[in-house]
């Protein structure tokens, strides 16, 4: 519980009108973009909107002290329930530090405060010629703070990597308020421990990240856009794999399933070809107009060797947009299906793809529950989709039954619970099983270490 | 103090003949390849080389029982002293574990004990056309295991990044013998705190690598080699930066200042055109001859505009050599100038590489010390070489004030103590300047809550 002397002291820090206190405004800080149920216990008992680091600094050394739960919360996007104040507390936002505060177009960095909004970011960094590659599928919203917090991915990890692999440095506060500042603008570091690297996918459970140095590269000139059909989820991916081997890396490489690409069709009224299991979208980028045309025959090369039925490149900006809407609208077409969606987020080993693909079709006949699978194939990352109602309680079990045996599934091919999204709540239940006793006994040393008194970001992970 | 019982226990776990007690024997394991000064209080009690990471678990068990201190060996290429046991205690070495125990060419990773050298598994993987890209300059010695431990850096970084952008997984022995697995094959993995890159780079000070996965990449077709003269060092970074800029990343950009050239012209017996100022030995690599022409024309470009006086192509692999031969001989060169060469290895933003030189040329004149200056200009990465006879102590004075304004030099213009060498004994005492109070507290947290008796490589880093 929050005394009023707390309440007087957080005030003071943020001004009273960034600590919302009123029921309504804290409903609103009790959830997030997952699955997890809407329950009173996760309302904050308040909301404090920071501006500054040093005010941040101020709350947590409050909080610190009368050990008040904090749960740092960038744009709720996230899917695993990072964000849900768990144990009341005070849900820290961090939406209001929105300056990009240096562009270094020497160094080919930005750095820029939790709050900015990634795409932001992104078209920031591009009126200068440079690149921040990665674009989880929430970048529209989704704040620079929660995806170091969550180590994002996204379409373009394939060629361009994920999150982590742009931070050089961060400005994190610690539990008891120490702001602590690690990494730099040099390229190579390897003064002591990479605690950038530590913080970075923590999931608010180490410390509050309130700024970020970001590495960029310089923007690709030109992009283009292939779709590719196949008789066969296998060969598609057998697609993949082959490019990769050979040295031709896409910037992104999606790949749908049949139940995928049927809902997309009935979504947006096209006929497919009833032959065709499988599809990719491949976006190639590169210095010019003749980097992509070698790129496209080669890859149209391999994808023939592999069985592929179609084969087509677009030929415009249009075209390509046309391409990419198909992928873009998967989401809403598969979740227009039922009542519920349930999108889970493995990774796997990239030659287990397919059988994790035959083992997740098991399961959905197993469960009678229809399951579309999509994802980035080239990385392995896939998001298999539970058409469900959980309205139904018989039907809701079956659910929660196919959810762990999809879990399940994706350790016995050597992958692991999450690519892009986090453990947060949702997939605490499977921590153990994915890390064993001697990695979460690791994980929690580490975490007692920096937050003794485990103030930040109670109850996720495990 | 090794007490007898405790010699048997060890002698029974390893067998007598991997259990060194003589004393010549261990003085063979008290120095590396650092400029530690040869102590008898660094000679360890004993020497172990183990076979299995069962014997690591059972000695690391062994060692926590009875708080013997610890210290972790590989090739002992270290430049930091980071194998060097400073308390005695047991000298853990892992020249014995040389298994590539998997090439997985379908997920294009590799699974190395610690003890296989880097060279080895170089070749072991380009036989099937894979690449491990880290290339630190003792790969021909070195082991995976340092390599891990130490966050290896190399030539190649600019294009292909460090040792830890290829960890995918490890097998680490904790403080009491647990073995922890973590990491694995799923490309995209954010299932808990990113333990992999904490144990990378962490010296020996938080668990003993036995094992790694590593990912690789396809091997580049083609090579070409550059070399590029300019009157000035400036120009030189300039045209190293501008290249970046424009998307032009070479496989490596070496660069050496005058001094450096001079060094290797009197070596080599060469002339050279005294207007010459800094050198650029540039390595591109592509998928065919067009891809390097390309590179090479547009290298040729950027250089003329950053006033270069020479620019040469190699046309064989046999010029190439020759090319390259004056980078590889340099650091001999160095040393042969005088009785000792003091090589540093600082790294600084990119674009302050221009600004640190000019700082330390000041500071050779100041301390009447020539240094010679070379480097991975590509990634800010530079060794100082400071040329000196230690043996007079007038001198050596000079030299430790010279070395310590040059880490100064790197920090005031926003760089680190260390690009790849890491910190170990020699740079402990500029460690807590260059993290500052939070840095240094938070690194120790992570230390006591792994290592809590502190037996593992004690003395290093703080």
């Amino acid at each position: 519980m929050i005394t009023d002397e707390v309440r007087k002291k957080i005030r003071a820090i943020v001004g009273p009108q960034n600590a919302l206190e009123s029921d309504l405004e804290r409903f609103s800080y009790s959830y997030d973009s997952s699955f997890v149920p809407l329950l009173p216990a996760n309302k904050p008992e308040i909301v404090v909107r920071p501006l500054t680091v040093e005010e941040v600094s101020q709350l947590m050394a409050v909080a610190y002290q009368h050990e008040i739960p904090v749960t740092p919360r960038g744009a709720a996007s996230g899917r695993t329930g990072g964000s849900v104040p768990l144990q009341g507390g005070i849900s820290l936002c961090l939406d209001r530090m929105t300056r990009i505060v240096e562009l270094d177009e020497k160094n080919m960095t930005v750095t820029a405060e939790a709050g900015v909004r990634t795409i932001d970011l992104y078209n920031h960094c591009a009126t200068r010629g440079l690149f921040y590659p990665p674009d989880p599928a929430s970048w529209k919203f989704s704040t620079i703070g929660g995806n170091v917090a969550e180590n994002a991915g996204g379409m373009r990890a394939v060629k361009y990597g994920v999150t982590s692999d742009y931070v050089m440095g961060l400005e994190v506060v610690l539990a008891d308020g120490t702001v602590l500042e690690t990494g730099g603008k040099a390229v190579k570091n390897v003064t002591g421990y990479d605690l950038k690297r530590l913080f970075t996918g923590s999931e608010g459970t180490l410390g509050v990240i309130t700024r970020a140095l970001l590495r960029l590269i310089p923007m690709p000139k030109r992009r283009g856009t292939l779709r590719i059909a196949f008789g066969s989820l296998d060969d598609g991916c057998a697609t993949v794999h082959r490019m990769l081997q050979a040295g031709i890396v896409p910037a992104a490489a999606e790949i749908m399933d049949r139940v995928s690409i049927e809902a997309v069709a009935r979504y947006s009224r096209m006929e497919i070809d009833p032959a065709v299991e499988a599809c990719l979208i491949v976006e190639i980028d590169g210095e010019d107009e003749a980097a992509l045309e070698t790129q496209t025959k080669r890859i149209e090369a391999v994808a023939k060797e592999c069985g592929s039925r179609e084969f087509l490149a677009a030929r415009s900006e249009k075209e390509s947009d046309e391409l990419w809407a198909v992928r873009r609208g998967l989401s809403s077409a598969v979740a227009a299906l039922a009542p519920n969606r349930l999108g889970e987020d493995i990774s796997v080993p990239r030659d287990a793809f397919p059988e994790v693909v035959r083992r997740i079709r098991a399961i959905s006949e197993k469960y009678r529950l229809p399951i579309a699978v999509y994802g980035h194939a080239g990385d392995g990352n896939l998001h298999p989709s539970v058409l469900c109602d959980l309205a139904n309680p018989e039907e809701a079990k079956r659910v929660h039954q196919a959810v762990d045996e999809i879990f399940a599934a994706a350790l016995a091919v050597g992958g692991t619970l999450s690519g892009e999204h986090g453990i947060g709540i949702t997939k605490r239940p499977y921590i153990a099983q994915a890390l064993g006793e001697a990695g979460l006994r690791t994980l929690k040393a580490v975490k007692k270490a920096l937050d003794p008194k485990g103030i930040l970001n109670p109850g996720k992970i495990w």
